[in-house]
């Protein structure tokens, strides 16, 4: 077998064409619409440049950076627990303290000994739904197991029923740890999703965001062999060297990240094209997208998402 | 904070309580009914011990090992090209050679250079979906957004349209790579479902089978940096020592893995122990399961599915 056909088979395996110029005004023939050709023909104004004061950013051992966008409307005074463990470095030296396969990665206080400061709010309410009508919405034309209907609000992926909205535990969406009582998550301790969307959660924890930068590095942490993943060996966590929100770093230093608009014309032919897949790997488009598969692209992160 | 109220709080985090042993005939007040609990309380008829025919058992450099169950019935001719090769030892020497996060983990020849044996069918048809009512199936009774409905079949998770039915790409299932041409599926590249499940690839990829054991040693391992998650430098491959049928390893050393028959009563009563949960950790049951929320637990795999 010679690498060129070698070459061409194994990207064939991935399902994802590299990305083509759409054809313009010019007369030649009509390309696929793929995902990736629909992202290269996207103007600026499509793409949302993240503001520094939505970013968490967490330094770990061993020199990974975590980006977070923080999503404020969903459960917005434990984002204010969040800002504020954030903006007094609460969280500098703390640990990733848990790994559970096809489950979550957690970081907080693995022994929980560090006091949390005077402004916290130890036991927030439950904010883990709220009410439909005062968020913008943009729905996917597809249906959902678990709600009415599902889209995207400010970015993130979100259900709706009986005009109550909540936030979606997609992969790499950070939820806030809590006790038993729907009323002890500080935001003390958070996980984000690392395998198949854990949708029985939706609702029943409140949401801090979405990592937009670094998931890839949660995501290949060894699992913990404790119960519930915990590393069963304080010496296999993870350190967490510094947490910040990106308004806290020096302007030049600040990650620079964008995600596309799920309001632009962009996003719509986008999930069109993931939708009904026209690259020639295909042999039989879906016709239907489920919302996790639908998560906003992000770029300025490594890599233009799929 | 104390360290019980601190474990508690953990505890608490992962959405799992302790197996409880179900009341039965006695007057004690009914506890929860638990995924856990009805798992506990299973007799021993509701788990098919797997077949050593059935398993490919891939041992990793480090002393990892992976083991599949093949799923025959859905693309025969493919199951008997991977059967031959395990049977020839062809992947003995080979290795990992890509990793995308969020998406797949792929083995096989990363040079494309050893030659196939000569029973392999090199270019077999696309067997991507089959008749419907060839296949038992035990349907879920929720919705999904990609077929008229899902569920599963041999232990594996299908969907089903029109009269057809065909395997779906949750975590931890496998695929077969091929090539822009559907028939180019040897079944010399194999890949698996890290992340979210990759809907858009059901019916367009034979499918090989499901990890039943070490799918965490594969969902771990470093994200390939170079195009589509192929590492870029050779030695970061991870080589497979060898990769064999069960029923060629000496009996002793055969896996032992147990699997929960999806036409039992305790698969009905866990998958709704799962949409309507009990467990004290819930303030609101989602009253519903996705197919890949629903894969049938395995134990004698280090731990009870969840």
């Amino acid at each position: 077998m010679i690498p060129h056909l070698h070459r061409a088979r194994l990207a064939g395996v991935v399902a994802i064409a590299a990305a083509l110029a759409c054809s313009n005004a010019s007369g030649a023939p009509a390309k696929p619409v793929t995902p990736a050709s629909v992202l290269a023909a996207a103007p600026d104004a499509d793409w949302r440049t993240l503001d520094p004061h939505d970013l968490l950013v967490i330094d770990l051992a061993g020199g990974g950076r975590v980006v977070i966008e923080l999503a404020d409307a969903f459960a917005p005074l434990h984002l204010r627990n969040i800002r504020a463990l954030a903006a007094a470095r609460w969280f500098d030296g703390l640990a990733v303290e848990r790994v559970q396969d096809d489950y979550v990665v957690q970081w907080g206080d693995p022994d929980g000994k560090k006091p949390l400061p005077e402004s916290i709010e130890k036991a927030p309410p439950p904010e883990y739904d709220r009410a439909a009508a005062a968020l913008p919405f943009t729905p996917l034309p597809y249906p959902d197991p678990y709600a009415t209907r599902v889209g995207f609000s400010g970015g993130f992926p979100v259900a709706e029923a009986a005009g109550r909205a909540w936030p979606i535990h997609c992969y790499g969406m950070v939820g806030i740890g809590r006790d038993l009582n729907p009323n002890t998550g500080s935001g003390a301790e958070l996980y984000a999703v690392i395998g198949t969307p854990p949708r029985a959660l939706d609702r029943n924890l409140a949401m801090a965001g979405r990592v937009v930068r670094g998931m890839e590095l949660l995501a290949a942490l060894p699992r913990g062999t404790a119960e519930l993943g915990f590393y069963a060996d304080p010496k296999e966590r993870l350190p967490i060297v510094r947490a910040r929100l990106g308004d806290d770093m020096p302007a030049a230093e600040r990650p620079r990240i964008q995600m596309l608009r799920e309001t632009s014309p962009t996003f719509a032919a986008w999930v069109r094209a993931k939708a009904h897949r026209e690259d020639s790997f295909f042999v039989r488009p879906a016709n239907a997208l489920d919302v996790c598969n639908a998560m906003p692209p992000i770029r300025g992160a490594g890599r233009v998402g799929m």
